[in-house]
Protein backbone atom coordinates (compact mmCIF):
# COMPACT_ATOMS: atom_id res chain seq x y z
CA UNK A 1 0.00 0.00 0.00
CA UNK A 2 1.40 3.59 -0.82
CA UNK A 3 0.45 7.08 0.50
CA UNK A 4 -0.44 9.31 -1.89
CA UNK A 5 -1.58 13.13 -1.38
CA UNK A 6 -2.85 15.43 -4.11
CA UNK A 7 -2.86 19.13 -2.88
CA UNK A 8 -5.57 20.99 -4.85
CA UNK A 9 -5.52 24.57 -5.39
CA UNK A 10 -7.43 27.60 -7.06
CA UNK A 11 -5.40 28.87 -10.17
CA UNK A 12 -4.08 32.58 -9.69
CA UNK A 13 -6.43 34.97 -10.21
CA UNK A 14 -9.59 32.82 -9.43
CA UNK A 15 -11.31 34.28 -6.74
CA UNK A 16 -11.67 32.79 -3.06
CA UNK A 17 -13.80 33.86 -0.73
CA UNK A 18 -13.39 31.10 1.65
CA UNK A 19 -9.64 32.59 1.98
CA UNK A 20 -10.25 36.07 1.93
CA UNK A 21 -12.91 35.52 4.93
CA UNK A 22 -10.18 33.45 7.04
CA UNK A 23 -7.97 36.45 6.44
CA UNK A 24 -10.49 38.91 7.51
CA UNK A 25 -11.12 36.97 10.57
CA UNK A 26 -7.43 36.69 11.52
CA UNK A 27 -7.32 40.20 10.80
CA UNK A 28 -9.72 41.00 13.50
CA UNK A 29 -8.19 38.42 15.81
CA UNK A 30 -4.70 40.65 15.85
CA UNK A 31 -2.90 38.93 13.30
CA UNK A 32 -2.09 41.76 11.20
CA UNK A 33 0.82 40.35 9.42
CA UNK A 34 -1.47 38.04 7.39
CA UNK A 35 -1.74 39.62 3.43
CA UNK A 36 -2.92 36.98 1.95
CA UNK A 37 -4.81 33.68 2.30
CA UNK A 38 -5.67 31.07 -0.18
CA UNK A 39 -7.70 27.31 0.81
CA UNK A 40 -7.11 24.32 -1.12
CA UNK A 41 -7.74 20.91 -0.34
CA UNK A 42 -5.53 18.18 0.91
CA UNK A 43 -6.65 14.42 -0.21
CA UNK A 44 -4.50 11.65 1.66
CA UNK A 45 -5.05 8.34 -0.25
CA UNK A 46 -4.09 4.45 0.56
CA UNK A 47 -3.50 3.03 -2.82
CA UNK A 48 -2.63 -0.57 -3.77
CA UNK A 49 0.90 -0.90 -4.93
CA UNK A 50 1.94 -0.74 -8.33
CA UNK A 51 5.03 0.58 -9.76
CA UNK A 52 6.10 4.49 -9.82
CA UNK A 53 5.27 5.35 -13.28
CA UNK A 54 1.42 3.02 -12.95
CA UNK A 55 0.80 4.58 -9.58
CA UNK A 56 1.50 7.87 -10.80
CA UNK A 57 -0.84 7.83 -14.12
CA UNK A 58 -3.32 6.43 -12.52
CA UNK A 59 -3.58 9.42 -10.03
CA UNK A 60 -3.24 11.43 -12.22
CA UNK A 61 -6.27 10.34 -14.39
CA UNK A 62 -8.17 10.47 -10.75
CA UNK A 63 -7.10 14.24 -10.57
CA UNK A 64 -8.09 15.15 -13.98
CA UNK A 65 -11.43 12.82 -14.14
CA UNK A 66 -12.58 13.72 -10.41
CA UNK A 67 -10.39 15.18 -7.80
CA UNK A 68 -9.84 18.64 -9.31
CA UNK A 69 -11.75 21.10 -11.37
CA UNK A 70 -9.17 21.91 -14.49
CA UNK A 71 -11.06 25.18 -15.28
CA UNK A 72 -10.38 26.50 -12.25
CA UNK A 73 -8.12 24.53 -10.34
CA UNK A 74 -4.12 23.18 -9.79
CA UNK A 75 -3.07 20.16 -8.23
CA UNK A 76 0.16 18.46 -7.53
CA UNK A 77 0.66 15.12 -6.05
CA UNK A 78 3.40 12.96 -4.20
CA UNK A 79 3.42 9.36 -4.22
CA UNK A 80 5.20 8.13 -0.93
CA UNK A 81 8.33 6.10 -1.82
CA UNK A 82 8.49 7.60 -5.49
CA UNK A 83 11.44 8.90 -7.37
CA UNK A 84 10.18 12.77 -7.90
CA UNK A 85 10.13 13.00 -11.86
CA UNK B 1 6.83 38.39 2.42
CA UNK B 2 6.98 34.93 3.42
CA UNK B 3 4.79 31.38 2.57
CA UNK B 4 3.26 29.58 5.33
CA UNK B 5 1.79 26.53 4.09
CA UNK B 6 -0.81 25.18 7.11
CA UNK B 7 -2.31 21.46 6.05
CA UNK B 8 -5.21 20.31 8.30
CA UNK B 9 -6.54 16.93 8.89
CA UNK B 10 -9.49 15.16 10.46
CA UNK B 11 -8.06 12.86 13.74
CA UNK B 12 -7.44 9.62 12.90
CA UNK B 13 -11.14 7.89 13.90
CA UNK B 14 -13.17 10.75 13.19
CA UNK B 15 -15.55 9.88 10.24
CA UNK B 16 -14.70 11.29 7.22
CA UNK B 17 -18.18 11.48 4.37
CA UNK B 18 -16.07 13.84 1.82
CA UNK B 19 -13.53 11.47 1.57
CA UNK B 20 -15.48 8.11 1.77
CA UNK B 21 -17.19 9.80 -1.32
CA UNK B 22 -14.69 10.78 -3.22
CA UNK B 23 -13.54 6.85 -2.77
CA UNK B 24 -16.61 5.57 -3.47
CA UNK B 25 -16.76 7.70 -6.63
CA UNK B 26 -13.39 6.40 -7.42
CA UNK B 27 -14.17 3.16 -7.39
CA UNK B 28 -17.31 3.66 -9.67
CA UNK B 29 -14.95 5.34 -12.04
CA UNK B 30 -12.81 1.88 -12.04
CA UNK B 31 -10.13 3.33 -9.54
CA UNK B 32 -10.36 0.46 -7.70
CA UNK B 33 -6.56 0.51 -5.73
CA UNK B 34 -8.07 3.17 -3.77
CA UNK B 35 -8.72 1.79 -0.51
CA UNK B 36 -9.17 4.87 2.00
CA UNK B 37 -9.53 8.45 0.92
CA UNK B 38 -9.26 11.83 3.98
CA UNK B 39 -9.71 15.03 2.98
CA UNK B 40 -8.00 17.79 4.64
CA UNK B 41 -7.63 21.77 4.15
CA UNK B 42 -4.55 23.21 3.13
CA UNK B 43 -4.04 27.12 3.39
CA UNK B 44 -1.49 28.98 1.75
CA UNK B 45 -0.66 32.25 3.98
CA UNK B 46 1.74 35.44 2.78
CA UNK B 47 2.64 36.84 6.07
CA UNK B 48 4.96 39.77 6.63
CA UNK B 49 8.59 38.79 7.60
CA UNK B 50 9.88 37.91 11.18
CA UNK B 51 12.26 35.42 12.75
CA UNK B 52 11.44 32.00 12.35
CA UNK B 53 10.34 31.36 15.95
CA UNK B 54 7.86 34.88 16.02
CA UNK B 55 6.12 33.61 12.66
CA UNK B 56 6.17 29.92 14.01
CA UNK B 57 4.66 30.86 17.42
CA UNK B 58 2.09 33.00 15.76
CA UNK B 59 1.21 30.83 12.88
CA UNK B 60 0.75 28.26 15.75
CA UNK B 61 -1.96 30.49 17.59
CA UNK B 62 -3.68 30.95 14.38
CA UNK B 63 -4.56 27.59 13.93
CA UNK B 64 -5.14 26.82 17.33
CA UNK B 65 -7.62 29.56 17.49
CA UNK B 66 -9.04 30.02 14.17
CA UNK B 67 -8.02 27.82 11.45
CA UNK B 68 -7.96 24.36 12.97
CA UNK B 69 -10.43 22.62 15.07
CA UNK B 70 -8.46 20.54 17.64
CA UNK B 71 -11.23 18.51 18.95
CA UNK B 72 -11.48 16.50 15.48
CA UNK B 73 -8.68 18.13 13.65
CA UNK B 74 -4.79 17.67 13.42
CA UNK B 75 -2.55 20.15 11.80
CA UNK B 76 1.14 21.01 10.75
CA UNK B 77 2.42 23.65 9.13
CA UNK B 78 5.91 25.02 6.86
CA UNK B 79 7.47 28.31 6.97
CA UNK B 80 9.00 28.73 4.02
CA UNK B 81 13.32 29.33 4.57
CA UNK B 82 12.49 28.49 8.17
CA UNK B 83 15.38 25.90 9.88
CA UNK B 84 13.03 22.94 11.15
CA UNK B 85 12.78 22.27 14.74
Amino acid sequence: MRKVTVYITLKQGVLDPQGKAIQESLHSLGYKEVQEARVGKYIEMQVEDGTDIEVEARVKQMCDKLLANPVIEDYHFEVEGAVRS
